[in-house]
């Protein structure tokens, strides 16, 4: 079983979630988990969870905490002792096989780059999403989805290299349809930056598509979609943002009347079963992808069963070898 | 009343979801309807509604028609007596005071730009969407969602401009709020052309509140957002794909058991409720801002509803002078 290094200082309630999903997670054997953070206090949450070193969770204890109001570049370099920073350490010596994390995402980028270093062949890291489709069990993997901002061709060329091997082996597609997100199917369809980056994702050995539109999202229609990170950003927010008031709105309307109530009793348990499939937390978080290491980031609100899966997705990434196929594909 | 010119020959489907809506529009008095196609076609389909001369509606003949498949830019230099152009000709001599059409966008806007000519002070018309928010009765207007996907940081300043009499004019905020899109609400996250445009907005005598987020699409927050059409096309395409999905998979849910369906009946005026909330075609196509003249360009396969909405959207554009205001706030 492979080891997690889990930044239990990370998310905007930490440590709560990240001990209860490092329990979780361990006592679903998904790997062992080490919590690194102000041992005092991950010790005291772990309290509540007897039984949790037979589990396979130990301590690590790390000074300092970035927060989210830390600039990233300047909490780098200054705080030193982070419990990212030792989680990252950890990786970087082998004691654990994968980091994650719910903090700055920022600072959690620019820790994984400076203490793993980058895959030979690869830019810039890129943080993939996986997005669920209405082809149930068929996620589509896309990236980038906010780490780098504004991109080159060569950049989304790597992204799509990476997202093909992430679905290959995570999602187990054999030959990834791969798409650029654009604005219209014709090639000719697109801005600046996609006209060239087409003829360079067509002289790769994958299974290009060409351009797809912001409804192949949730098509299913292909497994991969690159962008830069900007636009993949807004697309992962747009999506969060409709889905959530959409569960407002159907929340509303069916409390208003008595009888709508009574049929939202027996109806119950679809709506748990659609809330399932569109709830995020079931994706465990985002991979950065062309980072030496295993490094995958989760959402600063984690839930515990976001960040349990998170740490299922970061061993299932160690156990694929994922970084190991991204440099023999690149190089 | 104000006479609009609808395309006939524009949609996926047409002329029959034209000539419907057209005479919906007409009997709700939303506006004169000058139907512009190939005149036996368009009379024959009119056949179906009897009284239709009597409620408003009337044709004018134009030869060709430009289809989909058109390059935009060649259909536009050689079919001279497209329903499009001769539109665009009925709106600059007066004769009606707005143009729908939910033909090819590229031509749509080319043609516009060409017969119509530009406000002056604007460099490239931006297309405008209304969403749905979580707020009831307050969209928020989205521009440029297509017309321009390569944007300078002076044109998303114009954008603010346009949108914000937008929503002034056709949604009664007095004071509306805008933001520029973005990956976080803080300054300095963003990319080059968010960064650069953020001073100018900031110039402009507009309630500018800074960067928002992908999910303030639909949180109500503000009343504008502004964003480089590329963006704006996949964020409203990754919408409408969502919400679809969204529908299909609830459906499947609710017909799964019987006790399901039992329920689904019962609760099935608040589903009825929500697909209206969510139905873009209520808000009736995306107005083409910055030409002089009233366009507005509907989604290739407008149901009649949308058509209708398309014409009292125009209508309401035409009577409240926004063009007149853009000229006044921008020169």
């Amino acid at each position: 079983m492979v080891t997690i290094a889990l930044d239990a200082m990370g998310g905007d309630l930490c440590p709560a979630p990240e001990v209860e999903g490092a329990v979780q997670a361990a006592q679903a054997r998904f790997a062992r988990v080490i919590l690194v953070g102000r041992e005092p206090e991950v010790r005291q949450h772990l309290t509540r969870f007897p039984g949790w070193e037979a589990a396979g969770v130990s301590i690590q204890h790390a000074e300092e905490a970035i927060t989210m109001e830390d600039s990233a570049a300047r909490a780098v370099k200054t705080k030193k002792n982070s419990s990212i920073r030792v989680a990252a350490r950890l990786v970087k010596d082998g004691t654990a096989q994968g980091l994650v994390s719910a903090g700055n995402t920022g600072a959690v980028m620019a820790t994984a780059k400076i203490v793993l270093g980058m895959v030979p062949g690869v830019e810039r890291p890129a943080l993939a999403s996986a997005f669920p489709t209405i082809v149930e069990g068929k996620p589509v993997v896309v990236l980038d989805v906010g780490a780098n901002v504004d991109c080159s061709p060569e950049m989304l060329a790597q992204f799509a290299v990476m997202g093909s091997i992430y679905s290959r082996v995570i999602f187990h597609n054999e030959n990834p349809r791969v798409g650029l997100l654009s604005i219209g199917e014709e090639e000719h369809k697109g801005n600046e930056l996609t006209h060239a980056a087409t003829p360079l994702l067509k002289q790769l050995r994958l299974n290009f598509v060409g351009n797809v539109e912001g409804r192949d999202l949730y098509s299913g229609d292909v497994d991969v979609i690159v962008c830069d990170g900007f636009v993949g950003n807004v697309a992962l927010k747009v999506s969060e943002g409709l889905a959530d008031v959409i569960k407002k709105m159907l929340a509303a309307s069916l409390q208003a009347t008595m009888i709508r109530k009574v049929g939202y009793v027996l109806s119950k348990s679809a709506f748990t079963e659609f809330r399932r499939r569109m709830d995020y937390s079931e994706y465990g978080g985002a991979p950065l992808l062309g980072v030496k290491g295993v490094c995958v980031i989760c959402h600063g609100r984690s839930t515990p069963k976001a960040i349990k899966n998170a740490i299922r997705v970061a061993a299932e990434f160690a156990a694929g070898n994922v970084n190991q196929h991204i440099e023999h594909d690149l190089v």
